[in-house]
C-alpha cells in the first residue's frame, strides 16, 4: 500500500450559524495548542480542580462532583444515565424533540423501563403535565433536555427538581444546547445531574462533556462502585448494587479519578480539558448574565432579520431557545439548495432539521462566539441574496 | 457565588518520558488550533475520509470500516467490545498485565461470559498457549493487548488471527500503547478489530480512538443495527440480534455516521479529528518502518542508559515493548521521591506502575515525539543526578 501524501489542514473558514457546532473562540483554539502534561502532574491536577471550580460557577452549584466526561455531549448523557439506572428501573422521559427521543433510547439501552410523555414538536410541557406523569409512573429518574435544538424549544425547568423531589425521583437534564446561553441555576432548581458539551453556547469544540452531580445522586452512584481488578488494593470490597454496565461511563470510577485520590481510569483528554477550562474561564470573565443577555439580543436580531425577509419563525416563540431559531422554508423554495449556496457562495453554514421537520425548517444559530450582531447581519445579508436568486427561479 | 478569576494556561513545560501521555508533536498542537467546521461540511467530510484513508495505511489494512471513536483509547476498547459482544457470549482474554484485566472487566460489563488465561507479569504467551485456551473454551471473541504498558511487555500477535479464524472466533487487539511504535500489519495478521489512541507512539493527545474493523466483524455488528427513533425513515426495519447495549459506542451507528450517508450520531469532536489526522499524516510522511526503527533505537539507548547507571531492566527483554522500559527500583531507593525530584527539579516525568508492580518499578517511555536520542540523554543525565543524591542519603 503506497503512501499517498495528504496536505496540511487548511480549511476555507466558515461562519457556523447552524444549531452547533459553532466557531470556537480564538482563545479556546490557542488553549488547545498548549503542550500536554501528564495526567498526574500536580500542574495538571490543578487545572482539573480549577476546571471543576469553574463549572461549579457555570452550573451555579456547589456540587463537589462537578467533572468532565471525555467524549462528546452524548457521552455525558450516556454516562449520567448508565450510572444512575439499574436494569429494570423506571425512567420517565419528557420528549419535545429528537433529543428527547435520544434520552429515551439511551435509557432503554441501559436496561431501563422507559415511559415517555410527548408534546407536539414546537411546544414544551406545562410543569403540571410532567408532575401528572411522575405521579402516575413513579419513575426512579426523570430525564429531559433543557433545549432541544431539533425544535429550537426550551423547556422551563424551574419546577422539575421540586416535582422530582416530591416523588422521590432523580432528575437529569441534558443542557448541551443551552449551557452558557440561558439561565440554568442547578442548585436553585434542585436538579440532580446535568451534563453539557462545549460546542454550543460555550464556544468550544465537541469532545468533552462537563457534568455536575448532586451529593444525593453521587451517593447513589457511588454505592455501585467497583474497582478494576488490576487496581484493587488489599481489603477492597466492591459496592452493593449491580455493577454499572459501562466501564468508560462508570461515574463512580470517574469520581474516583477526579478525586484527590486520583485513582487511574481513562487517560484524561488533556487538550479537551484545556478547552473546557478556557470556555468556562471566558464565560465567567464575561459574566453569566452578560452572556445570557448577549444570546437574547442575538435572538431578537435573528427574529428581526426574519421579519425583514418575510420569513416565518417556527414554533412557540414564548419558549424558543435564545441561541437557535427555526425558520419555515417558504413554499416553492428548495431549502437544501439555499443551504448549499449559503455555504458554497458565502461560507456560512445554517442547519436543516430532523425527522418530521427535515426539509421543512432551517435552523439559524447565533451562539457562543457568534452571538454577536455582525455575525447575524452577515448571515442575513447573505440569506437575502441567496433567496432573491431563489425567488426569481 | 462570586467569580474567582483563573489565569490563562501557562504550564511549566515537562518532558514526558513516562508510559504516556507524552509530548505532542508541534504540528499536532498547531492542527488543534485550526478553526472548527460543521460536521456535514464537505470540507470536513473530506477530512474524515482522509483520516480513514491515513489510518488504513497506519493499520496496514484495506478495511473499509476504519474510523474514530470520540473518547480516549479506553472508549475505543469499550466500543469494540460492546458492539461485538451479545450478552452471554463467551470471550477469552489473554491477560499479561493490568490492561488485560481491563479488557476482561469491560467484556464482563458488556454481559460476556469471560474466560481468562494469565501469564506472570513480565512475560508473554506462547501462541500455543492461546490456541489451547481457544480450543478449550471456544469463545466468540479473543481479546488481548499488543503492548501492556503496566508490564512493558509486547505480545507477539502474528499467529492470533489465524488461531481465531481456525476456531471461528473474532479477534480484538488493543494497540493503544504500540500503534506507530512497532509493526502491526492488521491485514497480514488477519485481526478483526484493532483500536488505539494518540497519546503514545502517535504523538498526540488522548481523546480520540482510531479503530479498524474487518468486513466480517463489521457485518456481525451491522446485523444488530438500530436507528434512533428521531431519525427513522419510513420503511425502516431494525436489525436482527439484540440491540447493542450502548448508544454512544454502537459501532453500527458510528459506521453509518462515517459512511457517505452521514447519518447523524454524535457531533464529531472536530479538534480531536484534526489531531488524529495530523498524527497519522506525520507518521506516514516519516514512514512506518522509519518510525519503528526510531522507537527501537530509542529503546536501545534507554537500555544502555540503565546499564551505565547499573539499573536493572524489568521483565523478559526479548518481548519488551520498544517504547516503554520497566526498571527495577534499586533497594534502598525511594522510587516516588525520585519521580518527584525528576519532575520538580528537572521537569521530566517518568512513570510508576500498577498493582503488584506499584513502587517496585519505574517505567521510562521514549515514544512519539520523544523517541529521540536527545530526550533519552536528558532523562538519563537528570536521573543520574537525582540518584546520586538519593544514594548519598
Amino acid at each position: 500500500m503506497a503512501h499517498k501524501p495528504v496536505p496540511e489542514l487548511k480549511p476555507v473558514p466558515r461562519l457556523l450559524m447552524g444549531p452547533g457546532p459553532i466557531n470556537a473562540y480564538p482563545q479556546v483554539l490557542r488553549a488547545m495548542s498548549v503542550q500536554l502534561l501528564g495526567q498526574f502532574d500536580p500542574q495538571f491536577r490543578r487545572y482539573m480542580a480549577e476546571t471543576s471550580a469553574l463549572y461549579r460557577q457555570v452550573f451555579r452549584t456547589r456540587n463537589r462532583q462537578t467533572l468532565m466526561v471525555d467524549g462528546t455531549a452524548r457521552a455525558g448523557i450516556e454516562a449520567a444515565l448508565v450510572s444512575l439506572i439499574e436494569p429494570g428501573d423506571k425512567v420517565l422521559v419528557a420528549v419535545f424533540g429528537r433529543f428527547g427521543h435520544l434520552l429515551a433510547e439511551i435509557a432503554s439501552r441501559c436496561g431501563a423501563v422507559v415511559r415517555t410523555i410527548e408534546t407536539p414538536w414546537g411546544t414544551v410541557f406545562e410543569p403540571e403535565a410532567i408532575e401528572r406523569a411522575v405521579k402516575k409512573h413513579r419513575p426512579k429518574l426523570v430525564a429531559t433536555c433543557q433545549g432541544d435544538t431539533s425544535t429550537t424549544m426550551a423547556q422551563p425547568l424551574a419546577e422539575i427538581g421540586r416535582i422530582c423531589a416530591r416523588y422521590g425521583a432523580f432528575s437529569y437534564v441534558d443542557a448541551t444546547a443551552t449551557l452558557g446561553g440561558m439561565p440554568l441555576p442547578v442548585a436553585r432548581w434542585g436538579l440532580d445531574v446535568v451534563s453539557a458539551g462545549l460546542q454550543k453556547c460555550l464556544g468550544g469544540p465537541s469532545g468533552i462533556a462537563p457534568m455536575t452531580i448532586s451529593d444525593r445522586a453521587a451517593a447513589a452512584i457511588y454505592r455501585r462502585r467497583h474497582i478494576e481488578q488490576g487496581l484493587q488494593k488489599k481489603g477492597y470490597r466492591p459496592g452493593r448494587g449491580p455493577r454499572i454496565r459501562s466501564n468508560y461511563f462508570d461515574l463512580a470510577m470517574i469520581m474516583d479519578y477526579w478525586s484527590e485520590q486520583a485513582l487511574n481510569h481513562h487517560t484524561e483528554a488533556t487538550t479537551m480539558l484545556y478547552a473546557a477550562r478556557e470556555c468556562a474561564r471566558l464565560l465567567l470573565a464575561e459574566g453569566l448574565e452578560h452572556a445570557f443577555a448577549r444570546h437574547a439580543a442575538a435572538s431578537r436580531l435573528v427574529l428581526a432579520g426574519l421579519r425583514e425577509l418575510e420569513l416565518e419563525p417556527y414554533g412557540d416563540l414564548a419558549h424558543k431557545m435564545p441561541n437557535v431559531t427555526g425558520v419555515w422554508i417558504p413554499q416553492g423554495v428548495d431549502g437544501e439548495r439555499v443551504r448549499h449556496r449559503m455555504l458554497e457562495r458565502h461560507n456560512i453554514e445554517i442547519g436543516t432539521s430532523f425527522g418530521p421537520l427535515h426539509g421543512k425548517i432551517w435552523r439559524i444559530g447565533a451562539m457562543g462566539a457568534n452571538a454577536r450582531p455582525a455575525a447575524v447581519r452577515r448571515t442575513f445579508a447573505a440569506l437575502r441574496q441567496v433567496l432573491r436568486g431563489e425567488r426569481r427561479r
